[in-house]
């Protein structure tokens, strides 16, 4: 999985009939000290995660494992949100 | 998923015979902001895209998961045609 | 699918025995106006497939969908000869 | 696989049900000579690893081939914990 | 498949069950030419492989399509030892 933080959404009307009701979110990569990647993905929302919260997300195959995208043409799902990191000893991340 | 838009297209007669029928598109990764990014892929297209649409696809076994795309050796399909990208609380792209 | 052109050859005697007969030729990635890249992968032909032709190629799980590469472990598939790519409105390659 | 130290964890309460009771651990990329590398990830910790421990992770669709991990939405998962690691005739790593 | 050379191994006695007497190799990716590239994986070794032999090795859940690798957490496993590479018309690796 990959540390990310949701930055946006993206609106899709006409889109493979599977994924209605999908939400798509816009996830930027995060460091392990919270600084923004260059990696940009859009991943299909499991968790009611908002913009601004951080979350980790799940590529490839892996992404269709869970209720809402099972047997979707989705590559990318956010399956957990981040109460904390602690990387080096320290606290990065508190929620 | 990424942020694209179709650029392009690849004719090709010579292939497994599973793909006839089907389009391949030249995608541009997009940033959030809409600038291009370096990544090119050919996608082929379950949603009837055009040249300068912007698109959401899917790769890897996930590109497999449309009736278009099933049991055939496609690695990265268009999936839906983007409306809108809302990114750090802006309009970034509208259609 | 990404551009490719053939660019060379690789004989292996000593190989998984699910893949004898298995022709495993060198692709380098190509730009959409034809420039290389500097992506080589080796993947395995399904098309006959010749030095210095220009093809698409299937990674990861999806280039197992070909008859040829079924159940093997192949992660690369040529499965289709291009003939004519169009990009931002140009013909960049004609074959 | 890919070489990797933990360097941290990552606690999320609200996951995927499937995922109650799984570790998640920040790992970086090593080097062969021990090096940190710029990458990242997120794995689920199959081992019992402890942070500062050298490990072996897998990613994608194998990352779903242990009991712990099986059908879940896990695209990365610590498989080895490492004990020695010998690179150009020296020993780089001993644990 | 990618180009590889064997430049290590990797010992792990801590490890998933089902990799109970499977090899590591530390592969370093090579260009059409010979020369290493900055990739690094470990690979399981199918093919009994040695240190310094040219191999291809296929990723992803193509690396699980070997009676050794079949349904355990492997993302690289080496399927061939390379002969022979003949790129721009020209041998430039013979065993």
């Amino acid at each position: 999985m990959l540390l990310g933080k949701v930055v946006g959404t993206v609106v899709a009307t006409r889109k493979e009939p599977t994924l209605d009701g999908s939400r798509f979110l816009l996830v930027r990569g995060l460091e392990a000290d919270g600084k923004p990647t260059s990696s940009l993905v859009v991943a299909v929302d499991a968790m009611g995660a908002g913009v601004g919260e951080v979350v980790l997300y799940a590529s490839g195959s892996s992404a269709r494992n869970t209720e809402l995208t099972k047997d979707r043409p989705v590559d990318a799902v956010i399956m957990a949100i981040v109460d904390q990191v602690e990387f080096d000893g320290q606290l990065t991340y508190v929620k």
